[in-house]
């Protein structure tokens, strides 16, 4: 079983594990730390250095595991960086990622309470251990919905024996990880995937690159909608605070296939806001990021364990902000390095980003990126 | 053993626990959680929510051991969530809420250097794992000592072979969790309880409900003592920073007993100030709570370990401080499912609060409040 | 082998250690604290307190380990208290200090990626839980480089089969824990140690006190040099933040030497800087501590285990900042009872300061100063 993050990782775990004598206790613990050393060029001409990304990024510590019986299960993880814990939108050293309890009902369905991630986005939802590219794409990044408090349901089958369905829902508080309280303006988040070709290996459809190497063709479709009633945050759930609340409705569609070390993955993206700028009382503006975007990834798993990856990602703000934000596209590269699967690798991404669809390496905004990442975990 | 405050878990705990070959090392590991939805309206009269309370109220880790032999032990907790962390009121993340040292003289004293709880009032000493409702009273909030970092004694001894004493004392900073360093403005903390039925089965007089289902009755007086000089916090040790310092002294009386089910708690506390109002270069005004209150619980716990509670609390402000906070009252009734006696449990808790004595459901301020917790820990 | 920052500890450990079955996998998992009281007079004349120092000082938890082989190693460390979480100066709560992967391309040489201390003063590489006195010098707080993110590279080897000599060499972001990303002004540091008589007994020139006893005399002779590019914090590494980048280069001499139970320790630290004072838009001034250091630190451990040491420390500023901060000395007396070696320890410590050269008792400035502390850990 890979981590995934919408439910525990109880199987096939190697690493610190302990169960009482009854076997009514059980608990595995884990941790993951990602450093890197990045760079942005000042323009696309030059080569000179506008900024380095250097530091630890995530270090994570995780326990799964199940109380009284299987059926009562829990995920705790907890992020000590900066970037993790969320400090510079919101002020507060927010160090839980994930304090969640599921509950069975039967093996086919069970709902979760606590903080965890929404049934959003395809890249979103699977673990930033999992990741093929140092970072997720652009598009994840503006408008991906991240986690939050409240109650999910997960439900999952199959059809003539073969076809896999997931159906998955959730109403949450709408403020994300930082809320202590809200007002009665919730989130609400639907979900489907159909896996036409059966269940992938291990659970790879939450999980880029195809590590396992399919033997027989895989394929996931999602789609999903989440509504954000009246959230006083830029992204919904996560970003900066506005001025004003707004409501923010957020469309998914995307899918995974794999094969014979071949993966390809696509996600499109589409939010509508229904309040695009807010104002101070000194008549400053904030800008509630709504536009549509596509990332695709194309990789290919060699017997050597290194993984070649091509990357392309398209973010177009709609008009009503286009004053604060360009339309940009990235085309990147990536070598990875697969140790030990996902827990243990290394990474070199090289990127080039283009504003306003303007390929010339003079146009302004171009520029070029890269980032090596090392990756170690239990 | 229960989980206590005042000295680490060492005994009968089932879960993860190391010992070293040669016993001079001993640790054990625990983690619990507490998630919560629950909303208040916005007067007495309809139901409409004004505020929803939906978050993860408290993740903390624990390690209690102790090193070189039992007589050397310790206690550390670390909490993660805002809450916990005091933020609101510090602006600092608190994570440490015990980090403490025990040394056993002789069986019956102990002396504790580094950080935990005072003995103060019954109810807040007793550790938020081991409560019937879903928060303690708003006579606690008010008016409790919390922690504190400094020196403990603890004594303990019998009477006739059967009549149980406790005695209790501490010098500590005065400021709480945050203090990095303090004025000589210290603060002294004294407590006494007697139990002149014996002492509760598996130290139930720190745990709320009657888990046990005592087979002889059991009863615990305490009254305490704390003066607090020239704290610049609220609350002593809690709370808001003040424009100056002020001495609190705060009187503690509480009783608790159980028979075959039945729990039945009482606390009265009382505290003054030498300054209620205290102003800044603005002359902005922040006040010191000064009054008393008293909180009373009864609860019967069924066979199937279902327990129904209810609580009345009363709190009163002193004359110098109305025109900012009115006396109050809450009626509330609970009940607790024990899945894994206090461990593992789902509460349901509604209460009616009452301002200024006026009952009627159109007085202003009067409102309807409920909340579903589920705890879960090892 | 003793806790040291420069490396895990992977060698006889006592306590918590986890391998794999098929020893891919190993980790060890330790924690400490430091609580402390201690006080200052205010002044020389009379015992009076200013303020108490009254605290958790350090409440850590660490995890040594590698993974696939001891080749492949890792340390992360989280500190927890507010001190440590250096909130003060930076206002984020930086609970990762350590965070590093080693790679030991052979027995003498290995790399470093990630964070944790650079090859700067031996008493600042010295771990905090191997001192003999509460706090390190003044010397090292006006002028260590702490800890700091990038790449560190480790030789070393012998001389005619005696004499060990140790290179070390680091580029880094230069801006210290909190940075999330950096300018192109890195820091460069280089460091080489000579050990004429052999290397210490397991590990023992970075430990203080002669816990070992070593049956033949030991030395150890550093040297180091580190520039710090266009730095945004007073400090380089650490300290406040500046209104303008300075470069700052410090300079490093320093030697230990133990034998049967006597050590003897000091260091001289200079550093220099391009820009001593620098202004925001109002005119406030904030200074750079540029100067030089002496600190000299002997003491001698008896057969109980109780330990004597003296310490004398001068600081002295250059002439450009002399208005606001003085020359300064501190005498500083120490007795220390080791329980069970630096693990746990009593500390009793008791200093005078010397402000400009004046030790009469009415100097202004001149106070006398004292701490309890007690650490344990494992």
């Amino acid at each position: 079983q890979r981590e995934r993050d919408e439910f525990p990782t109880l199987k096939n775990f190697k690493g610190l594990q302990f169960k009482s004598s009854d076997s009514t206790i059980y608990m595995n613990f884990r941790f993951r730390m990602q450093s890197r050393i990045g760079a942005y060029t000042i323009d696309g001409n030059s080569l000179g250095i506008r900024e380095f990304d250097v530091r630890v990024r995530r270090l994570r510590m995780r326990v799964d595991g199940y109380l009284t019986s299987p059926k009562l299960s829990y995920t705790i993880q907890l992020a000590f960086t900066r970037s993790d814990q969320d400090f510079d939108d919101t002020g507060v050293a927010n160090i839980v990622r994930d304090a969640v309890i599921f509950y069975n009902f039967t093996p086919n369905f069970y709902v979760a309470f606590g903080l965890n991630k929404l049934p959003g986005n395809r890249q979103r939802v699977n673990s930033s251990s999992q990741l093929q590219f140092a970072d997720r794409s652009i598009v994840n990044a503006a408008m991906n919905i991240d986690r939050d408090f409240g109650i999910k349901a997960y439900y999952q089958n199959k059809i003539a024996d073969k076809v896999v369905y997931h159906l998955k829902g959730a109403i949450t508080t709408g403020e994300g990880r930082v809320a202590n309280n809200t007002d009665d303006g919730l989130a609400y988040t639907v979900r489907g995937e159909l896996l036409p070709l059966g269940a992938f290996t291990d659970e790879g459809d939450y999980s880029e690159g195809d590590l396992i190497r399919e033997q027989k063709p895989k394929l996931s479709f999602g789609v999903g909608y989440s509504k954000n009633v009246r959230t006083t945050r830029s992204g919904g759930q996560i970003g900066f605070y506005l001025d004003q609340p707004v409501t923010l409705q957020t469309y998914f569609a995307d899918a995974i296939f794999k094969y014979e070390g071949w993966a390809y993955q696509a996600e499109y993206i589409k939010r509508s806001t229904n309040l695009a700028l807010t104002y101070d009382d000194e008549g400053d503006v904030k800008y509630v990021f709504n536009g549509q975007g596509l990332n695709q990834q194309l990789s290919y798993l060699f017997n050597n364990n290194y993984e070649l990856a091509a990357r392309y990602s398209w973010l177009s703000p709609n008009q009503n902000i286009q004053l604060y934000q360009q339309e940009a596209e990235i085309v990147e590269l990536g070598v990875t390095k697969y140790i030990h699967q996902h827990r243990i690798k290394m990474q070199l991404n090289a990127n080039y980003q283009i504003e306003q669809g303007m390929f010339a390496l003079d146009n302004e905004g171009n520029r070029w990126g890269g980032v090596f990442q090392i990756e170690l975990g239990i």
